[in-house]
């Protein structure tokens, strides 16, 4: 039993980032163990609701590279990795598309759309929302984002939907291709003018010591992370989400965060309460 | 320091409120020892702009009783009250008029707009708000409402401003009158089709044994509540607050509520929390 | 070389099925080998955006039933039919949507879009669309419509978009269930008051005698369908289809029409011509 | 008994105006025995209401120096002027308010009404409209506009309402001030790129020589106003509203003028007939 | 030179009329002397200009059959009457038409858009305004108001337009007809739920005795001028007028107006006096 | 009996430029043959009304010479040219208003209204559409273009009607004045920002030799016309509705046509097919 001065507390505490943050996008890139764990899952999906029942816009990025090498291999496709990219053929692609459109995708918008007809899936495919271009000949159809166009997920928003976005984009003639679910939220973010984009992995935020969870950093510039990386401190696989982030806030998002997926209600306890959680990445221009 | 889990449930818990609760009309009749101390009194303004932040809106009705007799002293009138009500002179009425609109109302806008220009002061008077008539000639300018307007109210509300209402209204010839505000807040409620009206005073709620407050009635119909009041449980003071919460309920509001307006925050606790504060009253339809 | 009196000819005699279809809706089941063969399939987006972008407002539903037994056997799972259904446990569900949202859906889509950014995929789980009950114990998550909420297809089509809609539905739990596509088309037509349904297949329409082309029905009404139904004419793998245009024209849709999806440019013809193409079903009340 | 040809000539002659004048803004500062006289008020109310029913956008600003003078007597308090000003304490304030709010507004409001649901009372705290500083701490609360914000007077006059603004503002804490009616007036037209503001006096306007009233000057630009004032010209009682009258032209209000208010309908004659009433001041800068 | 009392009394005076008619519809038909006397036309624009400044919303039908009369004269072809009505083949109909609406039509637009760009010419042929119906075979193309689509008068108002409206209508067809243009002002004015129709012609209103001024009568219902009628007291050339009248107040109009359009300024007069003018006919249900 | 695929192939071809004119505005210069042959009318008609129907927003002006011509004789009045125009004395232009306005303008309205309550009927002096100054005083009432104010015109087609324009100006005063229907044409294209103005006469479009069809010249930019005006390639009478293209293209204009009005249903094969008709006419900038 939560006793009256604590609940006023918490409720008071949370008023000014209500008001601040009402109308407001927020791109959540959601994936890891909050994903696959169902109790954390189906928290994620509350605390979206909570997000949008106050007024938020939120908008969720998804990936799927485990699920997706699992099909692979059921299907018999050994899956090779360049640089940190799944090479991707004609047929992977396939099957990319069909997991992260046909499967987590839906997963999410099931979860979501228990509270309520909230959530649509979207494809970076549709209404020519992901401009794509090929990153590298020997990638097959790896992508990279050319260019972002909205509208559709603007119109959703308009009509107090929550969009939930698979990462695939098109080129010019049509093609698909499977880009980066990290790159994409920061993408989106930038194009939509949002408020935040928040990462949800499994660990705590960025760590000066990767072993040492007391060495996380709370708040860091653009240009202190790009020190970080040059320094070597931040892990090949958190470059993505780094330079994502960093891009993010140098094209008007207000602040970027790196949270852990696996604390239950993380992304309410980020958005609405003093402290916040985990690493928070600004352009540092008025730090 | 509150832990996560705990701020996480209590967020989660206002979650279907918040959402049930978004667009609605909330009349609170302010009075009694919240408005007169000082930190209750900026928790009440708190309060009623977190009602606003989260999309409800919110309508304040006040009193100003003490306040009046005080001026009616200063000036060197003497008050006389009969049935509870004050007779009311033409300078009287200038005197309560003044109190009212000229400083009550003003204190309560003042406090909210500390969180920003949100609260206007309106009188009954104003663009035919409350159209009254005398309630008996020996009483003076006492007067009943005989219908509402709630054109100027619904208009400020489109515009998602916090009406502050001061409980004057005007016959059809222009002349004023001071209505008990109780009753004003019911007639408001009703008229705005409100999901609820809150009565703030200095006691739990209603008690079957007013010495025991162990005894408070949590849930009660309107049929009951008469029940109450003819078997003489409810006292004198209260008929005009109760005759208010069965008139709001038998004209569409969802719930009328009397609670105690020193409990800190106690706005927050009866709207956000799954246990309420203080007796609820309802149309007992469903019940 | 067409002549100009040709030209102008085939230009009158389109004018009053524009002017008569402007801002109606008209919606497409699309299959069979229309959806095979690159050339038809490229010519079928063809006459859609045509139809778009003379005011008509297309919306696609689409089967798949050949891909997903594709990928079932690549799976090693094996496909039981009983009475014409797909027997579908958990993980045939997964394949099934996969297939529908992740392929199928998403190869419409890029087809569509070569001509501009217009089509959105949609699933039937999508802001609550299709409201699905079991069909039968046995058959699994093979679903029936239940009731159809059009409001995500009705924002889309007011921004001028082009659904494409996968025929996968979700209960009262969220639990998602597989969906004949002819019935999935035949109840959207319903539920948007659309002016037309048509549906694409390998045959020319109804025909008499299965083996004689020359004894196509041109138009037949709701009652006569029901009679050639009990008479045995049709055969059984029309029966959805069938009950789909009857149940469509006795909702308020003008017209369902069963057309040769093989014939090039076959939508256009039927839509734009006088005389038409394949089978028209009405409801028969004024004929 | 007029005869047709007057009445025609009377309503022909006031045809450019209300044609020009139509959705215009004119603030009108109401004070002196225009506001004491019970016809002459009666007749203000008149005519503001048919300046409002030709489209006009009429916007009152009252003062009530004696009314606040009687009542502080009333009350025992004495009042000191040091340059014009009265020296406000916090317990002066408090009477300001309920005068100027509680009452003077009250009663124009009164008289508005009478002829429809038309006007609303506007204290300068409402919603942030006034912005005040302290004029000099030996004033006490005495207050110059800083900055004035309109959106809730453009938000009532876009509902077809006459606001009665009381020239009280807050500073950035919420402080009440008291400031000069006359420059609020002033400060109004200008944020609100009025048409016109008038000033209703108890003298025909401008005297050259003030014991002389056929030395009225009709029309004089804003230069030639301050070099009056230099000269010594303009008596000092006149200064507020001579500065309020340069402010509000020299900031994109048409006209100020300065006009008797004991003259019947001097509103109507001076806005709706070619010859005009009293002293028109403009910037000059096309004269 | 006209003093302030009286100015002040006129402008009074008008205020409840300008009031009680904005936003309202009022047909004027035009015709007779007023409508060839330069000054009385100049001075029926400015006053139709006038009603349009204070929000009343005038259509003005015209006739013009001396016109037709003199052009066919010119033209050589005589002009047969029967029944009071104008033999009209072929030849005459194009006269009709190219007088009507090609000179006419012309003039009144001319002399209104002197004050600005406000009339517009509009036959009862644009937009499918009036369906006609043959009248009588020996008549050949005069006929009737069989229907009234006044969709493209509702939106020439909507745009703050003067409509000047030409009596000429088109059957199923297309074929026109020339109509009684006090007839088509009638059903105009039913048509558009019109406040008034005014029929403007050479005598004060309805006479008692014809040869006798002073028996004008003020007042009159419909019933009761139905039995003028059948008493043989209306003149044979009133009739159409007459039952126009009675047409359109007993189809919502709230009055129909006889005056006399050689008085100067006359509709002025009319609408913003409390005497009115000329004879004033109505339903009589509320006499 | 066209075949399938002639059919599906002019439709298809025809998608591009439907999509591509959607909501775009064509004026189209009508008069010659096209306008005296009954069926050549009617066709015109049709086709404007399909233009319409798919989404363009046609404007048709139309000249009446032979018409104004032949009621000149009838009356007696003989008709003078001076450098092509016709000397107009206030009596020619109540002649040509009548023509123009009153039959010309009436029958087109009449031939399009067959398909539907589309068409009204302007001219130049409604609501200030042309303003214009006299050419040369003496050609009397013949006017040039001073400003085109085309609010009126965008009034009509926001409400998806088809405006018939008469060419009668009026200059500041009101005084009309006939002006050439080529130039007026050009004039509005460019005001109105068309994407297209067509001129319809009686040759297929500007010949390098008029006695030879074979140099018809399908493309030319402006430069290149003024070079062959220079050159005295272009006939006397084709100068003003050259110099109209000109000014048309060079004034935001796509592109302005000259083709031959007697080819049946010659506006839907330029507009709707790739080959075009006649001669194209644009600014040259991108040529």
């Amino acid at each position: 039993m939560i006793d009256t001065k604590t609940t006023a507390d918490v409720l008071s505490q949370a008023l000014p980032y209500i008001q601040r943050f009402r109308g407001k996008v927020v791109v959540v890139k959601y994936g890891g163990n909050a994903m696959s764990d169902e109790m954390l899952s189906a928290q994620f999906a509350e605390d979206v609701v909570l997000m949008h029942s106050v007024g938020i816009k939120p908008i969720i990025v998804h990936g799927g590279g485990p699920q997706i090498t699992e099909l692979m291999a059921r299907l018999g496709k050994t899956t090779e990795f360049r640089d940190g990219h799944r090479v991707t053929d004609a047929e992977s692609l396939d099957i990319t598309r069909m997991v992260l459109v046909g499967k987590v995708s839906r997963d999410i918008v099931t979860l979501i759309n228990r509270h309520g007809p909230l959530a649509v899936g979207v494809s970076g495919e549709d209404a020519g929302l992901l401009l794509a271009t090929a990153r590298h000949p020997e990638l097959g159809f790896v992508g990279d984002v050319e260019a972002v166009n909205p509208t559709i997920i603007e119109r959703l928003l308009a009509e107090d939907l929550i969009p939930v976005v698979s990462s695939i984009g098109t080129d010019e003639e049509g093609q698909a291709y499977n880009i980066n679910a990290d790159t994409v939220a920061g993408a989106l973010a930038a194009a939509l003018d949002a408020e935040k984009v928040v990462y949800l992995s499994d660990v705590e935020g960025l760590l000066e010591d990767v072993t040492d969870p007391t060495t996380l950093i709370s708040r860091v510039t653009a240009i202190e992370l790009e020190q970080l990386v040059s320094a070597g401190i931040v892990g090949t696989g958190m470059i993505p989400k780094v330079a994502a982030c960093v891009h993010a806030v140098r094209h008007g998002v207000h602040s970027a965060h790196m949270i852990n997926g696996t604390t239950p209600h993380v992304l309410l306890l980020e958005i609405f309460t003093d402290s916040g959680m985990g690493t928070m990445v600004t352009s540092g221009e008025l730090s």
